[in-house]
């Protein structure tokens, strides 16, 4: 290898409150290695790999790029595209002409597997090349990890969005007692299931969590909407983006919202179709709610524990790859203890591409439709400050 | 008037993020006046007092008072009921009951109807009342004050949803670049407006909002966010919950998502319209976003200065009904000088009651669909802190 090595770094699928912090965390660990050159950011991933829209990130100073390691989104422009066997030499051939010997990709699944291919296709290119894949995502899906950075902060969130949604709903009675939020989660409902953290009593919202492992039995959803309704005065349900009945597709025989000039079909989530059905069956006004990707961007909600774990996640990774590994993704350890407290470790690229981790059944309760306090002590450090603690007059 | 007069304090209409604090506020300060006995608070307003439901405050100690004024929502409860003739004897005879002289009213246009009435009655009845509203409303669209507790809090929360998503937005590119905010605000667009303290640059979002006050024209809708798109990549929209269109209600041949068993029928937003049609005209995913009731109730949104006023005013009605004032709105006044600083007026309730304070001209400008400085000088010290600046490295 070179005596001096360039660097290049990556974002790519959806975006979170701290991915810029690991960001940060790769570029400045990098400066701090004498056998690593200048720090290349591809503009959007892959797309920028491929037409070599490449950007030196030694041309902004250390206060502007602490001033980016603080802001929500990914600075160098994110992507969905997939790497196709074609980009292959053109992608070689950037990474030599800017004598890149190390990848750094900050992203999920799918990056795993960009990441995964890329490092075998070098191989096979006898172009010596280490990638290395920073987690990142608010679904928390990734394997072999403990969590991803991004959940806490999103999970923080919605956490705190349940709170308040709750005390409104109760305070307005009435005039509007019931609440559908929708929160993200594309094939697991960790971010759904932290509403949770919400409930402090039995009366405080969620009263109902759905999740894209459990198919919505909506009879169910209703009799604890009605449930809670009757006790309380009023109810809040959490469900995810993706939570589907037991036959597919909540109102499965509704029509799409939107249709493009692609034939591609828009559907809303199940939050409108729940709320529907519960105004149907409670006969009272349903609010449906979805933050969107304002769950995943409000500054006001990033959790410190995520975002220094992100930055963590960032300089092992460039660390790593200077003793030698490649086509591994760190991890995150949770080190035992009775204070919560987080190491790094590897997995090969190969175990986690393609795969999902939903959540465990000891995290959720199928019966109560909540989560259990098990995940609950799972969730409580990844958020960072304790939730404030509201009172109550009556 | 009695030696020692217990006093009433009632939650009205949709609650916000501080409408405990202006609670704290009359508890505490009647609490430091010796003429003033007990505080009964009305369990959900007018429903409460016409039923004599009634807590005593005084069994709240002043920790836990403390915690509800920090807590979202309205510890008491409200209401969107109206008072009607049949509930004046009822009134009355409660208030005699219970020895009050004093009805402090936390609430905003119909609670000023309310208040009014409920003075007027009083007199006629020969029953000696003194009746004060504390204003409260994130729609900031009562007359006669500089501007309404609440809404500097909802506001922060606005901004800084449009600041992430922008960036969101912008991150994402082709995969997701455009996203339509829908925010709250019944008659007036001060809260869609105040999106506008997140574009510190030309790219920045939003690039376009879409107020009540001025009828949305789709195509120029359409063309402000085909412009940005085409000139940085995303665009973001946002629009309040009322926006019309010339015509009514936009799209407004659409069916409603739900009608109830009384006929009542529930129409969607305008930004899932707003949506299909960009999506459309650009052909590409257009998210539309609702945070709903999470605008108005989330914590970490609190605006210290909204705060602080919510429990001003709160104050100052007490101060003010112990002068002997009746039939008043307690307001809030900028007082001149570089930094911002606020005091307390007064307002009759007969000149509150059934207007509503709409964004003037001065605060919006038609032809590119934004805010104007002016707003922004206005907005900027209601919101507390500066808000965060974000970087780019793009």
């Amino acid at each position: 290898m070179a005596q001096t090595s360039n660097i290049l770094v990556m974002q790519s699928g959806g975006v979170t409150p701290v991915m810029n912090r690991s960001l940060y965390g790769v570029a400045r660990e990098a400066a701090a290695h004498k056998a690593l050159g200048s720090v290349y950011g591809a503009v959007h991933g892959l797309e920028g790999l491929v037409a070599e829209r490449l950007v030196d990130l030694g041309a902004c100073s250390k206060t502007a790029l602490a001033r980016v390691a603080r802001t929500p989104g990914g600075a160098l422009g994110s992507t969905r595209r997939k790497l196709k066997p074609d980009d292959i030499g053109a992608i070689i051939d950037a990474l030599k002409r800017h004598g890149i010997r190390y990848c750094f990709i900050i992203g999920g699944n799918d990056s795993a597997e960009t990441g995964h291919t890329l490092a075998r296709e070098a191989r096979f290119a006898g172009y010596e090349l280490s990638v290395m894949l920073v987690p990142k995502t608010i679904d928390n899906d990734l394997v072999l990890t403990d969590h991803c950075p991004g959940f806490g902060s999103a999970a923080r969130f919605v956490a705190l969005a349940t709170m308040g949604a709750g005390r409104d709903a109760e305070a307005m009675g009435e005039a509007s007692p019931i609440t559908i939020i929708e929160v993200m989660g594309r094939d697991a409902g960790w971010l759904a299931a932290s509403s949770a953290l919400a409930k402090r009593e039995e009366r405080d919202a969620p009263h109902f969590i759905g999740v894209p492992e459990v198919p919505i039995d909506e009879t169910l959803f209703l009799d604890r909407m009605e449930e809670a309704y009757g006790r309380f005065g009023f109810a809040v349900a959490v469900v995810a983006e993706n939570a589907r009945g037991p036959g597919g597709v909540l109102g499965g025989e509704e029509e799409p919202w939107f249709v493009d000039d692609f034939g591609h079909r828009y559907y809303d989530g199940p939050a409108r179709h729940l709320a529907a059905q519960a105004a149907r069956r409670l006969k009272v006004r349903v609010r449906h709610e979805k933050p969107g990707t304002i769950q995943r961007s409000l500054v006001a909600c990033i959790s410190r524990t995520d975002a220094d774990e992100a930055e963590m996640v960032g300089r092992a990774a460039v660390r790593h790859a200077l003793d030698g590994h490649s086509d591994e993704m760190v991890t995150i350890e949770r080190t035992s203890g009775a204070r919560y407290a987080s190491t790094t470790g590897l997995a090969p690229l190969e175990a986690v591409a393609g795969q999902v981790k939903t959540l465990p059944d000891s995290f959720l309760n199928g019966a109560t439709g909540l989560a259990t306090d098990a995940f609950l002590d799972y969730l409580r450090p990844l958020v960072g400050s304790p939730l404030p603690r509201f009172g109550r007059l009556l």
